[in-house]
């Protein structure tokens, strides 16, 4: 499989069924930091990122909405002291597409 | 009472109770627009602020965490595409002191 940090997103306007099982677990082994979750019946990619303090939280917060305006695909960014959570999912389909993975990887790249 | 919004919090480390339901509706007419709400036993404000996009979004976040800095008080930002989520609740009592009102109403007036 191609390096997920190196692909582009597609834009995703719909029409197509989210990422089922065996779609996620080809894909999981990229991204093996985050954690697959259901909220309100939404698969969703998210992983906690400590960091120093609160400043530096909003900074990174800040690399990942450079990062999602970019690619524009945006994700949910908890702004915490000490730490940043990071959601991603697709809108559209309300679950998980290729897209996720690729922006969760891109994501851990801006620490690496 | 003082107008909340030009108050500077005070340093809290603990060793006083968090705000009660008297205490809470005293200071709420100044913050109407925030939902007082709990969560893991904790009494939190929480005020969800529309924006026309992400970058605005972002931006809105970024003057709430200069704020925060500079009162070194500091919420949770929920940032998403159009909309960001402040909760602010004090830490170290596990509740609400006067410092999270004060910052609510300055959080208000941000926007003013």
């Amino acid at each position: 499989m191609a390096d997920l940090k190196e692909l582009k997103c597609v834009p995703c306007r719909g029409g197509v069924p989210p990422l089922d099982d065996l779609q996620i677990a080809l894909f999981k082994p990229q991204t093996p930091e985050w954690q697959v979750i259901e909220v309100d019946g939404i698969m969703r990619l998210q992983r906690t990122f400590k960091l120093k303090n609160f400043a530096e939280a909003l900074a990174f917060t800040n690399q990942v909405g450079a990062l999602a305006e970019a690619e524009d695909h945006h994700p949910a960014l908890v702004t915490e002291w000490g730490k940043v959570t990071v959601t991603w999912w697709t809108h559209k389909i309300k679950g998980l597409h290729q897209n996720d993975f690729i922006m969760a990887a891109k994501t851990d790249a801006l620490l690496s």
